[in-house]
C-alpha cells in the first residue's frame, strides 16, 4: 500500500436535479477509480434532461461558465462531465486551476488503448470533441435505440440494449469501447461490459479523473 | 492521506544502455508521479543511439515484442517508452496484460488539456502516433537544434536548446507543450518547463502512467 495526499476536484452536472443520489453519481465513480479525489457535485439550473442536441448545448454553455467561476475557488481542478464538453473552452479562459472535459478525456484515452474505438450513445450524432480526437481510430457510432436523453438511459430500460449495441461493436472489430455519453457511467456499465466485451471499455467519467490526476500532478509539481 | 495497492509495471526502454541510472530513469520519472507504482525497467540489445529514424524503428520492432513476452508474466501492465510507440500494435496481439506507449499516451494528454498542442523533439520529423492522435490539436513541430538521437540530448548541452524551443511554441500561440522524444523525460525537463512556460506540459512517460493506472484499474474491476 501507498499513501498518497488528497485532491479536491469540482464536477459540473449538465443534467439538473435536486436528487441528491444522482448529482453524485459522476463523483462516486470517480471516488472509486480514484480514491484519493475528493469530489464536490452541481449541476446546472433549468436543464431537466440535461444536454442532447446543439440547442441544448448551447442553454448550457454560459451557466457552465457561472457555475465553474463561483466552484473553482479552493479546489484543485475543475471537470465538465458530459461527452460534449459543453463550455470547456470559455470555462479555461475563466478559471485559473485545470479543468477537463468529459468527452476529450475519454476519446483521449481510448486512443491510447487501441486503434478501432466503438463509440456508444444516445440517439443522434457522435459528440464533436470525441470524433475531433479519435480522428481515424474512429470505428462507428453506436447509438442505443429509442434513447433521445440521459434521462431516458437511466429510466433503466437502457442497460439491456446498450450491451445490445456493445455486441455489436465488437463483432465489427472494434479494439476499444468508449461510452459517449455520462449517463453510461452514472449506470455503472463498465464493468458490466467489460466482463461481456474483452476489449478495454473508457468511461469518460474516469478518464476525465486520469486526466485530472495528470493536472493536478504537474500543477503541485 | 489514501492508500492504494501497488501495480507493477513494466517499461521497455528501447535505448540500450547498462547504466542502472540511465536504464531507471523513466521508471524514476513514472514512480514519482504515481508513488503507488513499481517499475522494471529493460531495455532492447544492440541500439545504444535508440530509435530516431524509420531503419532504427523496423531494427527495433522485433527485439520489442521479444522482450515484451519475456516481461509480461507477473506484471500489472507493460508501457513502451518510446514517442514513436514502437511494436505497441503487435506487443499487444502477444500478451495478455495492457500495453501502452509514450506517443500515442503523450499526444492523448495533451490533446484532453487544450487545443493547440506544440510537440518539441529531436531533429526529424513528428513521431507518427503524436500527429495522427493530435489531429488539428497539432500546431507544430519544434525540433532542437543539433539533437538527432536521444544521446545528443542527454549530453547534457540540450537543455537550454528546449527551453529556447518552448519559448518558439509560446510566441506561435501553444496552449499545451509535448514532449515528442522520452529523453527529454529522462532529463526532468517538465518541472523545469512548466515554470517557464504557464502552460500544460505533458510529459510523454508520465501520461502512460496515466494510461496505465485507467488500464490496470479497468481490468482489476
Amino acid at each position: 500500500m501507498t499513501c498518497v495526499s488528497e485532491a479536491h476536484v469540482g464536477l459540473i452536472r449538465v443534467l439538473t436535479t435536486d436528487d441528491e443520489e444522482t448529482l453524485g453519481a459522476h463523483g462516486r465513480v470517480l471516488e472509486a477509480a480514484f480514491p484519493w479525489m475528493r469530489t464536490i457535485s452541481r449541476c446546472i439550473p433549468d436543464q431537466p434532461q440535461g444536454i442532447f442536441d446543439d440547442n441544448t448545448e448551447q442553454l448550457a454553455v454560459p451557466k457552465i461558465i457561472r457555475l465553474a467561476e463561483e466552484m473553482a475557488d479552493g479546489l484543485d481542478a475543475l471537470a465538465i462531465t458530459c461527452a460534449a464538453d459543453p463550455g470547456l473552452v470559455e470555462v479555461r479562459k475563466v478559471v485559473s486551476i485545470p479543468v477537463v472535459g468529459a468527452g476529450s478525456s475519454g476519446a483521449a484515452v481510448a486512443a491510447a488503448q487501441g486503434n478501432r474505438v466503438a463509440v456508444l450513445g444516445l440517439e443522434g450524432a457522435v459528440p464533436r470533441p470525441i470524433k475531433s480526437i479519435l480522428g481515424r481510430r474512429f470505428l462507428n457510432f453506436y447509438s442505443v435505440p429509442g434513447m433521445r436523453t440521459a434521462c431516458d438511459l437511466l429510466s433503466g430500460q437502457g442497460k439491456q440494449a446498450v450491451v445490445d449495441v456493445a455486441r455489436q461493436a465488437l463483432k465489427d472489430g472494434a479494439d476499444v469501447i468508449l461510452f459517449g455519453c455520462c449517463a453510461m457511467s452514472s449506470m455503472g456499465l463498465a464493468p458490466l461490459l467489460r466482463l461481456e466485451c474483452g476489449v478495454p471499455v473508457v468511461d469518460p467519467v474516469v478518464a476525465a479523473g486520469a486526466m485530472l490526476w495528470e493536472a493536478i500532478r504537474s500543477w503541485r509539481a
